[in-house]
């Protein structure tokens, strides 16, 4: 079947290649798509996990990740498939990692590219579908058992946003679609676990070019209303 | 031959994800790694291609990459196919990016995980092997046509080092193991296209801890002697 469906022109030029097996063994392998949904809400930094309703790992919970077909592209591939499991639509996601590890999947080799994407929970109202049993935030702080090798992938998504917070805007689609200096300095200290000095960290911000200041201030607070902020048009997330 | 390589318990659960095709056809797909590895020589940023001596694409250029054998974990095979291909050994290498697109390979679905390091060219000396005919470095700014989608590949790499250079010392691998400041700020202005203020990148280099100074001078030279840098301990490249 592999071989009537590789190429007939090339299927003989293992020789060329010096392979130690036929050029139709190394098509055997299955991609999969895994998507880290980080979501901020409340102070809380948390990630969308669906409860598998299929085997293997039936019951557990896991990142919303799926096998891609062989004639889709794989970045169409993360979008159908957290579209498919949680109802999410047109979230534009960013690739994190590939783990290929040949033992990592139990059904055979699958290697998986994971995705990842920050949202203000508060836009988005996720429902478990298909063979997704269940659905829920969880916080970073309290992660269950999770699937395969997802506990790693979780953490290398989360390095990923770490290493990108300062180089660019990524974390600040978290927050609503207004935002004062303060949320991103709470932010920030959330999900690098780590304090910052007030004035350095608005000297920072305000020189970074990823926020833009509104010609607004807080409404219906106690104190002192702050400035809004917006983030900055066209600073969408790069590879 | 799939069929029987799946793990047979698993076998019949394409009912329960709801698949429209059967769970062997989606072990169809080839991995391959592509090293995208950056040197640096003269004051100018090359990259090490090889000239294919085999189809696909024979007599191109094409960065050193090739199939991932079936029972080869995913980052291995990319340190096996640069020594088979280059004879460099050991070369730690990062993730870049993968590549998925469905028609991106003539001889069947064939996705390519991109790996990128820097170097100081002095300090390697490759040479083709296996069926690559012959290898050299190209000056980023003088890049030939490339084979398959190599030409994204290379881009996105560079753009993956542009991104990482201030958040972590990728970029110090290209120095000689003593440099000075002022080979930092050439490489700096190198890559990122861009000229620095002289007593500005100084601070924020030397705020960075990517660099330790040394007890040490450049000798040898006309000019009051530079002091001397390497760079600090156990900052390897993360993902």
């Amino acid at each position: 079947m592999n071989k009537e469906k590789l190429n007939s022109k090339y299927k003989d030029l293992a020789e060329f290649y010096g392979y130690r097996i036929p050029l139709n063994e190394f098509f055997q392998c299955s991609l999969s798509v895994d998507c880290v949904v980080f979501g901020y809400h409340h102070n809380d930094v948390k990630v969308l996990l669906i409860k598998r309703g299929a085997e293997p790992f039936m019951g557990k919970w896991a990142l919303p990740g799926d096998l891609m077909y062989p004639d889709e592209n794989l970045n169409c591939a993360a979008m159908r498939v957290l579209r498919d499991l949680t109802g999410i639509e047109n979230l534009f996601m960013e690739q994190a990692h590939t783990f290929g590890e040949k033992d990592r999947h139990p059904i055979g080799r699958v290697i998986t590219v994971s995705y990842y994407a920050l949202v203000n929970i508060e836009d988005y109202n996720p429902k478990p579908h298909s063979w997704a049993k269940d659905l829920e935030w969880h916080s970073l702080s309290n992660i269950p058992e999770l699937a395969f090798d997802h506990r790693n992938i979780l953490s290398g998504a989360m390095q990923k946003l770490r290493t990108n917070l300062w180089s660019r805007p990524v974390g600040l689609n978290m927050l609503p679609q207004k935002f004062t200096l303060n949320d991103v300095q709470q932010l920030y200290e959330l999900i690098l676990s780590e304090k910052f000095d007030k004035a350095n960290f608005r000297k920072r911000m305000l020189n970074s070019d990823f926020i833009t200041p509104l010609e607004e201030q807080q409404s219906n607070v106690r104190h002192r209303p702050a400035k809004l902020y917006k983030l900055t048009d066209n600073l969408n997330p790069k590879s």
